[in-house]
């Protein structure tokens, strides 16, 4: 049950972001700059840094509805590369470019200090931009927050994987919304 | 030095949020929606949380910007009041609505599921509403992110007490935006 009253039928983040419209809306248009874009990374690489992040943060909501937006993005539809991913991005055959940035944002996941210079130099030895850091830095934070948000408030996260699936079709094709409805019955 | 190129004479966060200008819009929207009101809680309340997630992400740019705003809502002018906070809040004069709300952000620094159902309750038996309960959360989470923006991109704090006194006078009277300045000679 969630620490404070929620309004109905609005699952995982929908729920606070219903609360409090005047926070949502901002939040919504940061995660849109942030990966509704395939400047320098891919919308499908965006949200994989995403999910990972709300993996390690152990967010079931999170990274469940933002690895079906990946898994959107990537044609994985039975989500097991996603999986794969959050359990164990080195064994997959993600670009090296990409493990060198998953290794950032798992730093900053942990805390920003832990980002090294090391971490740094091995993503732009694999072609990272300054934009590719950046925006694998502030993807990575931004997830600290939705996740605390979503988490610190115990908010319910729906078990069925449709609604997911049906979310996710509507993020890649309207973008991110505290208006999104969940289930096709609500729309 | 930063891991990236960033713009030069913009301390802390301003070099990431010049270098992207889409993201730092929603960023300021965010933190201005969060801190710029006393709806409930008060823009001092409000920016003592802040800071005391600041303190504990161990972000000193953070802390210290954000505690001088504190200070300067609270006209704590040496800084005395803000930095006992900081080290053991249960021992100063807050209230106990605000001591319960800071153990709330506290176990949200340290991830969202860290919240339990007792602090929420402590924390309504001294008077705090589901908004407060829910600001709360948020600027605690949005900090988590700050503060990893902030770190993750290796940013430098000015160490002269007088810049970030001068940047938390134009705060409390203009908002927070990538725009401002910290020095009057760059006015």
């Amino acid at each position: 049950m969630p620490h404070i009253q929620l309004p109905e039928n609005a699952p995982g983040i929908l729920g606070p972001m219903k609360f409090s419209p005047q926070t949502a809306e901002p939040m919504n248009a940061l995660a849109n700059a942030l990966l509704q874009t395939d400047e320098g990374l891919s919308r499908g690489e965006r949200e994989l840094i995403a999910t990972y992040v709300s993996s390690q943060n152990e967010c079931v909501f999170c990274q469940t509805i933002h690895g079906a937006v990946a898994s959107a993005y990537l044609g994985d539809e039975d989500w097991s590369f996603v999986k794969a991913v959050k359990e164990d991005y080195e064994q997959t055959p993600l670009t090296d470019k990409m493990k060198a940035l998953l290794a950032i944002a798992g730093s900053v996941q942990k805390g920003g200090k832990n980002v090294t210079t090391e971490q740094v130099e091995a993503a732009r030895h694999e072609g990272a931009t300054d934009k590719d850091i950046h925006d694998t830095v502030l993807i990575a934070a931004a997830f600290c927050m939705f996740n605390r948000y979503v988490d610190g408030l115990a908010t319910v996260a729906p078990s069925d994987p449709n609604i997911y699936r049906y979310r996710a079709a509507r993020i890649t094709q309207k973008g991110y919304s505290a208006e999104g409805e969940y289930t096709p019955q609500a729309t």
